[in-house]
């Protein structure tokens, strides 16, 4: 697509195929899209996008989005405060929490440390576990980070971090997913699951 | 996904879920993108959308999307204006441009005849069409039209309207694709690349 009809068709393509995973003819097919709803469609459409980045307010304690100064999780009286999952991410969460799985809490530490990225542990709200933990009533926390080779330098500093304290430290199983197939699992993680394999009678309690 | 972490994320994936090919994931993932970007960028992502939906002007002759009274197709004196291409969408008129094939001019009907879903030949610039032919200056239209029940309508409804008038009326050609197999082409296409065979002579020329 190399000549738009308009600048401000063209503009909004641009900002549009900044979108994640939204290239320039997807753009092009979503600014059309728009141009054939009622122009109060698109009003509302960027209103809501605006109001959620403005009035997006971030828990104190967990640091997930929130529309409250504590999130519904962390006031909740019927959650396990004592129990902290480690999450990059907001959406990692809501991943878990779809779970139903966890009754935790969680502690989001946007990111993971990336000295490629200059991105070091006070660039994240490391400090912040390290403070929430000493700070005592924290029995487990929960390491919930991906796989890289970044996730698991920030496992090892928070591991680091939390020596000396009366903490459990975890982290989440790693192995062939339910219902995969055993021989077109990756050799790694097939690896992985054989050392950390747990106790049959253990499984049976799922 | 069912609990959303807040109120504004939620309203902002209601609104994403609405373009076309984006589910509630797809949605999600783009509002926490929006999240982690600074908020000028989305004051700036929603702006161009607003703009382009309220700013929109639509050329007086071809009905093609433009930022001026008459588009630039419309108002250049490269292109043969007595030869006109009737289109659906102006998407439409952005592929077509894109071959880099065409010289003449279009006229941007915005939708088909479907009874079904009340639109009827006033709903769409087919008056317009007509009167545009009557007023002189178009030697051939050109029907580039959907292949579906509905524009096969709007093919004729056009054809009748057009009876009488000094104008050819041609359609684009359907047939095989370029670089498609023979053996996979479905039978309809297949068949009526048969029907509406081409001199073998003629073929050359391209």
């Amino acid at each position: 697509m190399n000549a738009y009809p308009s600048k401000l068709v063209e503009r909004a393509v641009e900002q549009l195929s900044t979108l994640p995973g939204v290239g320039r003819k997807t753009a092009l097919r979503l600014a059309l899209h728009l141009l054939s709803r009622p122009p109060i469609d698109t009003h509302t459409f960027a209103d809501a996008l605006v109001e959620m980045r403005d009035g997006i307010v971030y828990c104190r304690q967990c640091y997930n989005i929130s529309d409250t100064e504590l999130c519904p999780i962390c006031s909740s009286p019927q959650r396990d405060s004592s129990t902290v999952c480690v999450v990059q991410h907001v959406g990692d969460v809501m991943a878990i929490e779809n779970t139903g799985q966890y009754r935790g809490v969680y502690h989001v530490l946007g990111g993971v440390i990336s000295p490629i990225d200059g991105i070091g542990p006070d660039d994240l709200k490391i400090p912040e576990l390290i403070e929430r933990v000493r700070s005592g009533s924290v029995r487990e926390v929960i390491l919930a980070l991906g796989t890289t080779m970044e996730g698991d330098t920030t496992n090892f500093f928070i591991y680091r971090s939390l020596a000396g304290l009366d903490v459990r430290l975890s982290v989440i199983a790693r192995g062939v997913a339910i219902g995969d197939e055993i021989e077109y699992a990756d050799e790694v993680t097939l690896g992985r699951s054989i050392l950390t394999r747990t106790d049959f009678d253990q499984s049976l309690s799922f």
